[in-house]
């Protein structure tokens, strides 16, 4: 790392994860921006894009554009794709080999154009990519990959935290069953009739029950088919966080646990997990116990802008161009109450 | 009123004044329901267009139609219009003369079309209308000319609630400064992008400040102009209820808000306003104190969607058909806490 | 059922559950309010204790007193004990035979003083009236019982939710692993400091795992050991309601649940389970499917205040004085949005 | 400045504002925590007193101490006083002269130990000290003040907004007519009956009306009476902000707040002022327009614990010991949505 600061782009600077993504590269010490680019904003200040950071001197001079990708790739050290499901397909190629490309969506997380499609309903537009150009960016079990990646593919906000949860038991488990809580910015930015606040405000309902898009990302780390895995996608009546709980069937034990996460800086062992502990930060918060009828009980949370999405990227970056780990996210305490 | 029930229908089912108007109906004793109209789901069944409501006896027969106008108006004793912006202006006289009809839309509130283009930027498509066909429908200043009414104009939320609490300064006021605080279901049913859940959770801000479309309603009834009236229309964090302050310059004396509402069945003086005291009920909470610099401080609150919207429609409703003036909306007190 | 209306009391009338009883019970056609005691408010209006139901007209003659039990028992034909834990022991003998008496504490929920020191932690005070003396008040596998009963333990609200969630696999489940996410106001009216609104208002936790009290009240009706469930009860950032979702090993067939609930009047299977369809409603959802790894999904919602206390407290008392059950419990839809 | 770093102790570690000074100093670059001072938790493990902070590296060899306040002072550059109401009044004069001394209680923000006993209705117990020894910790008036200072009393929240939204007018005022709505931490941290989240999580209410403690800090700074301010502070369902409507008598022109904020790092005018704005930042955002019957209308709004106490508190700590006033409150955007 010399005393110049990388020169970061994102691409779609409109979404949830690009403007997470923004707020902490604006506070990260070894970047700087280079394009933040957006179809509809094309030449508006930043400011005017996003009025609640009008107030900032930092961000007066920031111009979103519609730069042509060319353009971006040669100008930046490190490139964000932050747009919308199958988009990053069409793009991702203009930018691979001339920028280290990290990517928000879920296009280059699976192994093959048909389990993409089994859980997508669409055909992959990009298929060849899926070979391994595209490292799976969940550093707990592809560190180094990541080390040396030129393109990562950032993990679902889901499925980080329920793979993170029941990474020790990887290769051992027998059924998870798991039910998951996830804030309603989880939806993504777009107004729906279902993502209004007098629907969601005091709801609680599952959806797409053992149908998520995010189930083979789980399944591949963890070594277990989709016929091992419940998984209950549910959303929450808050904004930000997802709250995981897991009944595990495996012949591993409890004490597999113990000092699992030693070393890793964002995942904690803790007695009792709290969703507005690890809200606005980039930690994931973890806790194990027995149950009865030989199942082990695991609970975890996080953040799902954050380390659910734009903190991982972030992190994977670090990891990339051989910055401290922790860079940019080590804001040390959640905002709380 | 004999013991024969009302054949009563609703034209637009499915916003938030129509389900609103729907759940009181149901449980009304005076009433059995015509036709449930709406165009998207026409020949379902209301079980299926509100699954919330499939699990009830009472609705397993009732069947959503987009019945042409003139057989509802035909074969209904009363209807509600529960059409977006505009849209009655278009129908009601289809209406008019062959059954009682209650609008509550803003269309037939304000009294001649030049206002209305002023508040709501479109020219009224059916201006002779603004005659005085419509009665506007605030039982404390016209109960009487409701009573026998052929059509009446049901007030807007805000003005509903901001005419109450400062009705007993009638003709009096020199200045009224208020501030309001609406739930996010006031902005009705339609997704919009500052509607979703994560944008309003967990926030406030005024918007249409002095050009919001309820002041003609309120300037006309109070007898000031829009230029003695300073309206912050404001959204707050919670889906239901508006919370009102105001402040009142004025030359009459508290004392004129003593008795003021007496033998009003659903607005109270209360000594302290709760909008967790109103909401789930058809009550009008409301409360004066003096204030420093000659100004009198009124706060007041109610439920947008009942009290505000659909409740006191049904109270017009009874008014204009000789029911007991609370059938059908005394629930006695609010699901609380 | 005569024409004349049931004499009902409340003993304890400034908890959750008390109010909650309150409120319906205004509303309950066959019924006329006898005393409504506490010892904090001997003589006080009711207006004055309870100021959100200060402006109805029904309540303004309405004083609660801190009459002895005897006049209580003696000048009632139904009485409620909402006390806090552990005291309706102290007062039950006060009321049997006298009365027929509904208690909505846990203190005559479960079958003997063992099991009650297990979970309470404390030494029952009258485990003579653990003999039976109560008859368990869930009407879906107690009806008949009840309707003969003197009295009545109402059961505990997530015990109510889970024993309905999975009736219909009685007696033939290996094991249930339970997550169940209820609202603040579970959790009593008393201030605790983990019950503020700072500290609750945005997280999720789960507590007690596996060692809450309603556990032996769940595993005695499914017919199965503390051995064979997982119980996570869970915080959730709302004020009514429980959302439980469950993984079930049976033998059963899905089929079992076809028609099961038919004939229950508050008790429905959906396809799809939503919190904000049930709160503020009698109603219980239920939702059925299958799972991978040979388990059944099961989720139901229901509102905690409502179905989980104070509704199922009054659904026994019809029951038990022969009237319709669904009287003063059928409000047709709920407050939504 | 030196290269040393500041030794900060703070005194009473476990309110909000203590807090909330605690995850503000973790990450301010200038500062090492001298003592954390605790009744209650004397020799506990910072990480034992707050779970949420337990894995972080950071705070594992912090211990939460009830070390006497002489070797506080004698071993802190600055220490923070972060006590209940009247507790300051007791231990103040041990700090002072040995250390720099911000006080954030209420105990000596006032001029007068008569104005004291109006507001607090207690007498005051060092009344020698409100001579000016504290200087009054609201930079935009007392910046070079507070540079010099020893010992600073730092603003209440409510009084911190609207002297700030009012600033621009001082002098000039007539009439000042406020409604302020303020999140639930504003009430601290110790449960009481009505700050549990069933009673709060729907409900706004106003209290205090015309007798806040807050306001002879904001007609002081202003220069009016108490016979020219109308405060309603109300209670809003949500945790952190204030949001404040003021309208405004006063022949000053509007344009006087043309530039006035210019310079000031904090404070900025905007065209729209949102609650989820601010909330997480240390930035207050005001907007002013011209209102009817001329009056100005003006809002504002901030983070009640941060720029609302603790932010400020560190705000005049780097005022008071040379450092970048901006240093360790340079989170450049709120976390959003």
């Amino acid at each position: 790392m010399t005393g110049a600061k990388l020169k970061v782009s994102i691409v779609g600077i409109t979404g949830y994860t690009g403007t997470e993504l923004l707020r902490i590269l604006l506070a990260h010490p070894f970047v700087e921006l280079a394009y933040l680019t957006s179809r509809q904003h094309d030449n508006e200040a930043l400011a005017a894009v996003y009025p609640r950071l009008a107030a900032l001197p930092a961000v007066q001079d920031i111009v979103v554009t519609n730069t042509d990708y060319a353009t971006v790739a040669a100008e930046s050290d490190v490139v964000f794709l932050c747009l919308p499901h199958m988009a990053s397909q069409d793009v991702a190629a203009q930018f691979l080999g001339k920028t280290k490309l990290i990517d928000l969506s879920a296009d280059f997380r699976l192994s093959d154009a048909e389990t993409f499609k089994r859980y997508y309903h669409e055909d992959h537009k990009a298929p060849d990519l899926l070979d391994g150009t595209f490292v799976y960016g969940l550093p707990e079990i592809n560190r180094t990959a990541i080390e040396t990646a030129e393109a990562v593919a950032n993990p679902g906000c889901y499925a980080l935290l329920i793979q993170t949860l029941l990474l020790p038991f990887r290769g051992q488990i027998k059924q998870a069953d798991v039910m998951a809580v996830s804030g309603t910015s989880g939806g993504g930015r777009s107004p729906r009739d279902p993502a209004t606040h007098p629907v969601l405000a005091q709801d609680m309902n599952s959806y797409l029950i053992n149908e998520h898009r995010h189930t083979p990302e789980i399944t591949r780390t963890l070594g277990i088919t989709a016929e091992q895995l419940n998984f209950l996608p549910t959303v929450g009546p808050y904004v930000r966080g997802i709250f995981a709980s897991a009944f595990v069937q495996t012949d591993a034990s409890l004490d597999i646990t113990n000092g699992f996460f030693d070393g890793e800086l964002f995942t904690h062992v803790v007695p009792e997990v709290h969703l507005n502990h690890v809200v606005s930060t980039n930690h994931c918060h973890v806790h194990y116990r027995e149950g009865t009828g030989g199942t082990i009980i695991a609970q975890g949370a996080l953040d799902n802008l954050l380390r659910g999405a734009s903190g991982t990227a972030v992190q994977n970056m670090n990891l990339m161009c051989g910055l401290p780990e922790t860079a940019g996210l080590d804001f040390t305490t959640p905002v709380y109450p």
